[in-house]
């Protein structure tokens, strides 16, 4: 089955307690992209990058065969840039800078062959520009999976409800949820955003792991108790690539899929903070991989 | 088998956004003993109280089975009083007022009927008066654990490190975990603190759950996400009480008794915080824990 996501394709420039990165490859795209690589061939990438975006890092995408003909490059122009410096907690974080540069005017226009795509990622972006990616599918997709922040909660707030009665599945954090619901209690918050559009709510909880809300159903995907983090870039990403890549591997959307989705998001991002940037996402095996899910098993295994 | 739980019986006073008690029954050994209730049937409260205790109070304790011969009441003296107010988000609380009163002398001498309990709940207290609880003990429990807080680490190191190194099972919550350890890490921090003593370490996460760590292994207790939170007092109390009921009741103190006890302590923290103070502890039915705990099984099945 086919992905496609749509996101950034980016500069990342981060600074930790334990280190700096000069600028690397990043993007909410990128890791979606690099983390479902591990799970399935037929990936999509709809995203703008400028003249200065390096060669290697588009031999990087089709290493990994992902298809890069919706990568539009806008020559003479600069790629979005983004530089974070992480407290020693790692959970909190002050951002930089951000530098829209292409991004400011992103249209994407996806390329014929993408318009099929049986799974669409829909990384946070402004939510019209989401919006005009799912109108140009020649056929609605077999699932949707949105990601948003509080930003286009404050700033477009109507747009941004437009596209979330459009999808299948919303991925927000603890906060989104609640500034999109008005609902404190995340159980409360879920149930109302289900009004709005998606039937399954994730909510995303950073080390604490995930939730997951289908009617009044929920399951909690923890996150793996690390020995060290080194850098939490990409890691809501890595997740959602892990997640989307195990849907669209099995075909198969499915509460009980689902389930499976939120684990095997959950071991991608567990590997994807192990080291600064993309590095370890371009690292790891399918044993890696198989390895960690024994652990995700073992994690909440119990016989009351 | 036999439960002595050590720890303050007391007064509390608690203000949230969605209301106010009056003074009300509190404190960390009623929570445990009440949460252990609906486990076992020999429990044995070892406690100081002023003679403004109500006899109603030891009558709510006498009704769920709960020996108090150990609860020592100390005439014109007042007993010990917490108030607190939450914030809108449960997560924070300001503490309003701490009168120590007759717990500033709290010597406990156990009941001879208590010495030979075979299972030992240590809830927050001066670490050498958790001491001198384990030395008057006939025998060594079979298990004990022990909770603490971080005042202790500022003000009684040397007597916490010496209590730490007696005890099987230690139970902090996460910024205790680190400042005892000095690690950030949680993995790191279990770890470091394994050389210490305790061979288990269970890390409390409030809403977010539990993490128990024994050599290498780990294991992850989610917290069950509710509807509405409407007092988290006592909540880590009524953990250790259902953790500990269980031990006590299936006499089994393996690795995998253990993940089951969390999963119990964690339902029996799911419903204290549904009401305020210890009221729903005390209306819940053995079908209610049964009926949670299907609930906790659900919340992490998955089957990849």
């Amino acid at each position: 089955m086919s992905l496609l996501v749509v996101g950034t394709v980016a500069f990342d420039e981060i600074e930790t307690p334990l280190g700096k990165t000069g600028r690397i490859l990043g993007g909410a795209a990128t890791y979606v992209a690099l983390a479902a690589s591990h799970l399935i061939k037929d990936i999509r990438i709809s995203a703008v990058v400028g003249g200065d975006f390096p060669q290697q890092y588009m031999d990087i995408f089709s290493a990994r065969n992902l298809n890069t003909s919706g990568i539009q490059v806008v020559p003479g122009e600069k790629s979005f840039y983004w530089s974070g410096r992480y407290h020693s907690n790692m959970n909190q974080r002050d951002t930089l800078a951000t530098e829209l540069n292409v991004l400011a005017d992103f249209n994407p226009v996806l390329p014929a062959a993408y318009r099929d795509s049986k799974y669409l990622m829909l990384g946070n972006l402004t939510p019209s520009i989401q919006k005009k990616v799912i109108e140009q599918m020649d056929h609605r997709p077999k699932l949707i999976c949105m990601d948003t922040m509080n930003f286009w909660m404050d700033t477009a707030w109507d747009d941004l409800l437009s596209v979330v009665s459009m999808v299948d599945v919303l991925a927000v954090n603890e906060e989104e949820a609640r500034q999109l619901s008005g609902e404190y209690s995340l159980v409360r918050a879920a149930k109302k955003i289900q009004t709005m559009g998606p039937e399954y709510i994730i909510v995303k909880r950073g080390e604490y792991g995930a939730l997951l809300f289908y009617g009044d159903r929920k399951f909690y995907a923890p996150a793996m108790p690390l020995e060290e983090v080194i850098d939490p870039t990409g890691a809501g990403d890595s997740f959602a690539g892990g997640f989307m890549g195990y849907l669209t591997k099995t075909d198969d959307i499915s509460y009980e899929s689902m389930k499976n989705g939120l684990i095997y998001g959950a071991a991608l991002a567990s590997f994807s903070v192990e080291k600064f940037g993309t590095k370890r996402l371009m690292e790891i095996s399918a044993q890696d991989i198989q390895d960690r899910l024994v652990e995700f098993v073992k994690l909440v295994s119990f016989s009351v």
